[in-house]
């Protein structure tokens, strides 16, 4: 970010979703900070990335043009790996793509989506533009995120894993030749019409390699996900693409520790976390959850959220006592990458839309397991164990009480 | 922290271990963002406990009169839950201590021991001062952290479970109706003479309630933790004392997650991660870890770690190709207190003694699952079928292949 940039952001003043008229927590301390200050307080907020603070990357002409043009931020970064005897560096170039809404949720539903497709095609054509390799866009990237009113009228949105949002993404990811993981509303046809929130994952050659399902369900205050679809049923597949092993924790799914664990024990090197979530919900938690989960199971993280605030026509109540109204709150982007060495990048935009690319060796990953030996020193076969016997109803758990306690109650 | 302070912080310069002069990352941003910058940043980096920055709490005159006379750093905070109808507040006040040693680590071995006793003693006054009902201090407190050196001579510090490390901290449990958690280098000398990383756990009637020893060990670089003793043989258990049920995971169990959930399965309201580790190796890691595991499982964690760098008598290695060298590296301090609600303390200081007080409501904890359901939602079965299918060596992982990247290869 140069002097220009810094006073041109100033300048927008505080829009909505901005941090005191700040894009970002990290452009906020940049402007704010000594020079000095600001390296020892990233050292400890973003870590080190092979000891260094995380290199940025220069991003082609092309594509600055069009987040110029279509008023959407990027940012590109490397994460580097030490240099190996044996192995050549395996860097894949990945992309994450947050983005609002288009339309009213008032208008006709194949006006939305076609408007989502339109705005999206520009930012994929910066991606591509980029030469990035993998593709995540946020969750239900092709519809608003409905779930709050309870309305079952937007169960129109959802589409068959083959239908027109895979293949609409589909000519564009052989265009680029590019991984796209692509999380939609599913309609199950052959299984009685059945709803699932799922991310298809779309290869290099446009072929549809395969589909995840998210597999626990949020449902508190306005999420009333089980309201529409239920858990999943695909396990926590890997896919092998043709830039490395990747899978999708979808949402929720990053509150469970176990989730993440079961996507690093069948071999994923980048798990992506596609999200719609809100600053009062989840704003300290996710980056917290990303990283934790990129550190402890050795892989990269990419964290996509939605942008913007969506207005539904009918007002609902959140079971919190306030009147009702009409909207979930802010979904306040911020996605970001997390690697397994503790680091990460700056986040995207807080209330723009935006593309955030990352170089990443990915043999960062088995120089992590060899460095820590988190997966050598587990004790599973403890929790294996632990868990079933938590499993029974008539679990009894291992309390150890201060037998004075007992004696004087 | 008031203007005063403010300056005095400043003038101290750049103490070895501060960061730029100031005491921790809290401060820094504190001294140099404007007010409302640094509302929101702290709204950001550390949550809010029941939508409101976390409150201070005023700490008693002898117990400051403590801190200024003997040099140590003393902060308070109170996270609060929301009033319920049926239940009355549980809440207790917990403490946490980090200390530097106090001798060369040439000195005679019980002047060393002894000198440790007679710091701690003051600090632990001002816990007692505070009407601190829970107290818990740094892995292996009662000595330097020496596996760095690989030499044995160091395990003539090594204590039973009643030895004089418990019988000192035994009077002032009695003094201070206090429970404290205390980790030492245990002798087993019932068990042949074996070494164990241990926790014992006084009760504040100084009857020693039971002892926890370390799950998983860390063998990295300087850690050597094998060299000395072997992974715990005493499950996952949480000790019902009268101030709440609390557990202990030893400083390189944060890293595994499971860890965290065998303690939050088992019931503990508070977990203690009773650390020893340096810059280099960890600090970014650290808070996300203990956050993550605060959030994940509904219960507070109480962070503590070593400070001040120790230089030993003989040089060692450190299999990094680097020169021999005497010390570790700095441990950093910044002990902290993290909640369920994902808001957290700032931390103690990063390179003085500290005692870190938080009033925590223990029905946080419950609140918190009734409005997440992590518990609920977690499919615990998945993982149980999982990882024993895991730890089979013939284990396949669920991976599927994009089939035109092997049609082509």
């Amino acid at each position: 970010m140069d002097g220009a940039e810094k006073e041109n952001e100033l300048e927008n003043g505080e829009d909505e979703g901005s941090i005191c008229g700040y894009y970002s927590l990290h452009r906020l301390l940049f402007a704010n900070l000594e020079p000095h200050l600001f390296q020892e307080v990233s050292r400890l907020l973003l870590g080190l990335n092979c000891g260094r603070p995380l290199e940025t990357v220069v991003v082609t002409e092309s594509a600055k043009a069009l987040s110029s043009k279509h008023n959407f931020d990027l940012q590109a970064f490397r994460f580097q790996a030490d240099k190996e005897s044996l192995r050549e560096p395996r860097v894949v170039r990945v992309g994450l793509i947050q983005i609002s809404i288009v339309l009213p949720t008032t208008a006709p539903f194949s006006e939305q989506k076609t408007a989502i497709f339109h705005k999206l095609k520009r930012i994929i054509d910066a991606a591509g533009a980029s030469g990035v390799n993998i593709l995540c866009l946020q969750e239900l990237w092709m519809m608003p995120f409905v779930f709050c009113t309870r309305e079952k009228r937007w169960c129109e949105f959802a589409e068959p894993v083959d239908g027109k949002s895979t293949q609409f993404l589909q000519d564009l990811a052989q265009k680029y030749n590019m991984v796209i993981v692509s999380p939609i509303l599913e309609r199950d046809v052959n299984h009685g019409e059945t709803i699932w929130n799922t991310a298809v994952i779309i290869g290099n050659r446009s072929n549809i390699i395969g589909k995840h399902r998210k597999v626990t369900l949020g449902n508190h205050v306005d999420f009333n996900e089980s309201t529409y679809y239920m858990e999943g049923n695909t396990g926590h597949p890997v896919f092998e693409t043709a830039y490395g092993k990747i899978a999708v924790n979808i949402c929720y799914g990053r509150h469970h520790p176990l989730n993440w664990l079961a996507f690093g024990l069948n071999g994923a090197k980048i798990v992506f976390n596609p999200s719609a979530t809100v600053g009062e919900l989840s704003e300290p938690m996710c980056s917290i959850e990303a990283r934790n989960a990129a550190i402890a199971n050795s892989y990269f993280v990419g964290s996509i959220n939605g942008v913007g605030t969506e207005t539904f026509p009918n007002p609902f109540t959140s079971g919190d006592g306030k009147p009702q109204h009409a909207d979930l709150g802010h979904f306040y982007g911020s996605s970001h990458f997390s690697a397994p060495d503790a680091s990460c990048t700056p986040s995207l935009s807080r209330h723009r839309d935006g593309l955030l690319i990352s170089d990443m060796d990915l043999k960062l990953c088995r120089q992590l397991k060899d460095k820590w030996g988190f997966r050598m020193t587990a004790r599973y076969e403890l929790y294996v164990e632990m868990l079933a016997h938590y499993l029974k109803p008539d679990f009894d758990p291992q309390v150890i009480s201060d037998p004075l306690l007992h004696k004087n109650s």
